[in-house]
């Protein structure tokens, strides 16, 4: 599908401004003040309800009915790439995530520090330790471990026990250069494993991994917990167009999160970092408005309180947004697409399979179908229940940006 | 899926007639009387309200959403053949609207008169010729190169400096044989290019082509503009079952334009010239009901009037179709349909990416979800949103001609 847009996309000065509101969809409560109502049921949204009211309206699925996608996946889908031919790896969403680039030259490992006697891992986390003891010392490995062998080393500190690793070689990498097993055995009381190359091509990423074992435990071998680091979650980029490849498209992220920068620079989006919130984000779009056709704007904290059960948080957060939203419509942009990557309902305390409500608004549409914007009533829209990455062809199709196929 | 189909069809004398209103799909207008309002909605259609209210409605996609299909794709998947495994060739697409016979022996070549100087194109149109002047040269043409080596060549005019060659070889073709590059440069100012085979099996046909350029340039030498051709879309028939080897249907199409009826043509339904509009297809369709098992009826000009920006015109067909579709009924037929073949919105003056309506008239039906028949009403109808090419399973279905699959 990718490749038929390819060939039908023209080039026009049209807009498009994709809102992702993290986790947007929802379920409604058993009991409490809410009780029967979804997030976005319970919210008072006039500005959205009006723009459903206007638009077209559904509820897309991001990977296949009853998958619950990964923030990858969800996103990956949105924009118009196949969740299930795109895999993000462990590793590149771990390094993505800590604001660390990856590049069709690299291979991107998650690690634990872990500690190990004799041979046996006893705590495959080192007793937690905090994350500024962990950093002092991945900064260290940095320090003392800038390249092995061809692969120049980066590394970078995530939570506690978590960081990651970015092994930079001198050319791109072919298809399954990352095909290495994870070293964690998952259990203790057992030896880690070796990374095995499952390839050819793999072997020489499974060198540098091992040699990279063995002088992280010389450098950390006198550390009382951390004195060991298990690797997992081999990966390298997947083979895939970048954004401006596929659609023609200059695009440009605008999300506090680290993560979701990191998602669209692997499409080759422009991701600045963005300081503050929804209101500093909608400021962030209009300052660049000029500079770009296609927009990516993420409100992570919906997902967040969604994660955490807190269903009024999301349902606040969900009412922040509305309130700001006629900021975002003076920009007047020719196609704007509000919706989620995938569902958090507070219920279910994390990311769920339910498909996620969208609403377009573009003046090519029916319209008048749906009284309000939630779950219940995108199932009444004119887009009906589709897949997510049919959303980026339906974008460019109201943005006047894709010619006819066939005579 | 026609693999599975084949395998499950059986004959019955029940009869199917598909109306194709061509482009029937609207958006509503901004402003104006009819504000607010899609063509359909704006349009009195008692009996098609009927129908829809006590049939099975739903709205269908022929290519992909946000896709817009032109005539030849929108057709094939009415028709249940995928659109992007068999898509008709420019070339095919120019001689079929021509009214020009193609069969798996031939390619087909769009053609244009263009002005030479110096090997140099000056007017890749030269100069629009009024179409009888084109025609006597296509006719000079037509008869001095009757053939060229083993292939015969049927020349066929079309509008100003337009015309279609169709080279007739003694054997049916392998694929690619007609994989050669345009001889149109696109831009004047620079020498035509030379018809090149992309392939082995093309290479018979790229010296047929080459022989007609030179000898086309011998014999236009003394004109003052159209003094050299230029070539391009060369196509061959995809290769996809008839429509009788498919479904084990008499076909037979009702069109006025030629261009329908070639398509028509090339699946091989009996496709005879209609002379007249609405009425007089209907008529010969009732005159031919004995003799076949399935009928395309094309309706032409609710499609024009939508390329027009006509909202009127295009309201007033559909109202003169439903005042005429009662002498339809009257024949009875088994399942009867009612569609497009996309979306023409009088918005958009021009074929749309939009879902297309349809109701199905047949015993074995829910009924009773909408209460008219447009756009908006057919969202709520019991097909709900689905791809153009089930259309013929639930047409086979509803006569009795499916039977079931696995025990």
């Amino acid at each position: 599908m990718q490749e038929l847009i390819k060939d039908l996309v023209v080039k026009t000065d049209s807009k498009i401004i994709l809102v992702v509101l993290d986790g947007l969809g929802g379920l409604p409560m058993a009991d409490g003040p809410y009780k029967g109502k979804t997030e976005l049921e319970a919210a008072n949204t006039p500005n959205m309800d009006r723009l459903a009211a206007g638009g077209a309206c559904g509820l897309h699925v991001p990977v296949a009915l009853g998958i619950t996608p990964g923030s990858g996946p969800g996103h990956l889908s949105l924009f118009g790439y196949d969740p299930l031919k795109c895999l993000i790896g462990r590793g590149i969403l771990e390094a993505v995530g800590l604001g660390m680039e990856v590049k069709n030259t690299d291979v991107a490992v998650r690690c634990n520090y872990a500690t190990i006697e004799k041979g046996i891992i006893k705590d495959r986390r080192a007793g937690r330790p905090p994350t500024d003891e962990s950093r002092k010392l991945t900064e260290r490995l940095q320090k003392e471990i800038p390249k092995i062998d061809e692969a120049e080393l980066m590394f970078g500190q995530g939570i506690e026990h978590r960081f990651a690793v970015v092994m930079r070689f001198p050319e791109p990498l072919p298809p399954a250069s990352s095909a290495i097993n994870d070293t964690d055995p998952q259990k203790t009381g057992q030896p880690p494993l070796r990374p095995v190359p499952a390839a050819p091509q793999a072997e020489e990423v499974a060198r540098v991994a091992e040699k990279l074992i063995s002088k992280a435990a010389e450098i950390l071998k006198d550390e009382k917990t951390a004195n060991y680091i298990l690797l997992r979650g081999f990966s390298e980029l997947p083979h895939m167009p970048t954004f401006h490849e596929a659609y023609g498209l200059r695009g440009l992220a605008v999300a506090n999160y680290p993560m979701y920068r990191g998602l669209a620079r692997l499409i080759g989006m422009d991701a600045p970092p963005v300081e503050g919130d929804i209101e500093e984000e909608i400021n962030f779009l209009a300052a660049n408005y000029g500079e770009y056709d296609f927009f990516f704007m993420h409100v992570k904290k919906v997902d967040s309180y969604g994660e955490d059960g807190n269903f009024e948080g999301k349902m606040k957060k969900i009412e922040e947004f509305d309130s700001m939203l006629p900021k975002m419509l003076e920009l007047n942009p020719d196609v704007l697409i509000i919706t989620g990557d995938h569902s958090t309902p507070a219920l279910l305390k994390g990311h769920s399979w339910h498909p996620v409500p969208v609403a377009i608004k573009s003046p090519y549409v029916l319209g008048g179908m749906c009284k309000g914007f939630h779950e219940r009533e995108c199932t009444k829209g004119e887009l009906g229940i589709f897949p997510t990455i049919s959303l980026m062809p339906l974008a460019l199709a109201n943005a006047g940006r894709l010619k006819k196929y066939g005579a």
